[in-house]
């Protein structure tokens, strides 16, 4: 991988690399922030899943995470959104489909397919890549997100028992077959056949039998999403239902923005750095 | 004044407002992050002043000081760095002259003279008018910036005695008339005549004899604009050879983004903060 930003910040490094994807057939950029302590000792990592539109430098510029993860000596590990580049299929005038928009799925469906292998991407390659080029612990990872990023962190909590050592959530969409955004990802990439994007589904993984350790969601009351896109409370009846632990946290007022991610983002890393000290 | 958007951060709200500005004669832009503790009583302000290119934005989504705010008890005051619109004059190809390019003096030369007057917008016309509108306490307030941004911060707080009971820069620009930055605004905005270049150059003001409150500067060992346009030693010298007490931090490895400063905001508040409660 190549190494092609490193900023100073809070005492720690945020880098920037790039490298071939071998999961995404193209050049995939990422960044990880390494905190203080990574200078002379392995930390544990927290993945951050980004939502619709985002790449990896919407978290690394906006969240304020960097001084909570110096502070507790976690590294953050940023991927991208989506396969991109020219040469990847993408629908220009669309923002919640193509690049940008990859939902953590494994596409079986062309033109999608060969590119948009974002859930082997962010589950597999970039864990083993990152544990072998950087100073992490092998294995002890967290993993937390936003919105279509949020979604992928509890599904990649879901499908992968013994992972991670925790998850979290902001404003996930819980139900992905049921919200107009997962609905059009789900169809271009997954195909027709409904039943095989319950794969991809929160609500459905916990209703078929996935356990996971306990969930953390922070929820505001004023996003503007909430209601068309997130479908809460039909996570909050499965979890109950499979007796799953669930903090659900309706945060009064906030939004969907960075400025909601922001205020809680100190919270989520706490909660994730006790899981990966008593790992 | 026009209340345009309220967004919910830290318990406290970050609002951006619009309004026909007496100084700039055009609709002008700002935020101001109104702390928890605004909800119930009146609040000291510290003024943000961004360097070239930025709005009202790029402090407010980048910089993570709304948690420190918060924690203070600090109202945040954010203007644009310029007057703006398709009326207004501008060099679109130039990014250090007009729009996003204000430099915070008042300009005398046409066809500035008639918007560009930012030094009396950020100094009286933007104060009376928050004090007025918002909870904040008549008169208590501090200001900090950014490169051209941090050059307005000091300037202003030399130029003002006793309107601010602190200042403190991120990579000021020291001596705008020995940067390129600088000189190519101040011939445009102030014409010909050097010496009337003075009048807004810090290192100049403090020769001249302007005393002030105790400095404190945070430089980045690292910033790709140190030698050529900032002049921090020119600073330190005039500094000591008029006894102003100047504590300029060269902080090793830092560059000039926002995460540099995002890195040592907590601690610019937290020295303002102090100040402003024992005034």
């Amino acid at each position: 991988m190549e190494h092609i930003e490193a900023i100073k910040e809070f005492g720690g490094w945020l880098n920037r690399y790039c490298h071939d994807s071998v999961s995404c057939h193209c050049a995939m950029t990422f960044s990880v922030y390494l905190p203080p302590q990574a200078a002379t000792e392995k930390v544990p990592a927290v993945y951050w899943l980004s939502g619709l539109t985002c790449t990896d430098d919407n978290f690394r510029v906006k969240a304020g995470a960097q001084r909570y993860a110096a502070e507790l000596g976690l590294a953050l590990v940023i991927p991208d959104t989506s396969p991109r580049g020219a040469e990847i299929p993408d629908v220009p005038d669309r923002y919640d489909l193509g690049q940008g928009a990859g939902f953590y799925v494994n596409a079986t469906q062309p033109p999608w397919s060969k590119n948009y292998q974002m859930y082997d991407y962010v589950t597999r390659e970039l864990p083993a890549l990152v544990e072998a080029e950087l100073p992490l612990i092998p294995g002890l990872r967290s993993i937390t997100g936003h919105s279509m990023g949020g979604h992928g962190a509890l599904v990649c909590a879901l499908k992968e028992p013994g992972a991670y050592q925790s998850v979290s959530a902001f404003a996930p969409i819980c139900h992905p077959m049921a919200s107009g955004w997962g609905q059009g990802c789900f169809k271009a990439y997954l195909g027709n056949d409904r039943e095989s994007w319950a794969a991809y589904d929160t609500v459905r993984l916990i209703e078929a039998g996935a356990t996971t350790m306990p969930l953390l969601i922070d929820q505001g009351t004023a996003d503007e999403f909430l209601s068309q896109q997130l479908h809460t409370p039909s996570l909050e009846r499965v979890c109950a239902a499979r007796k799953i632990p669930l903090t659900l946290r309706m945060q009064d007022g906030y939004d969907h923005s960075y400025h909601f991610i922001a205020t809680f983002i100190g919270e989520h890393l706490a909660w994730h750095a006790q899981a990966l000290r008593a790992a």
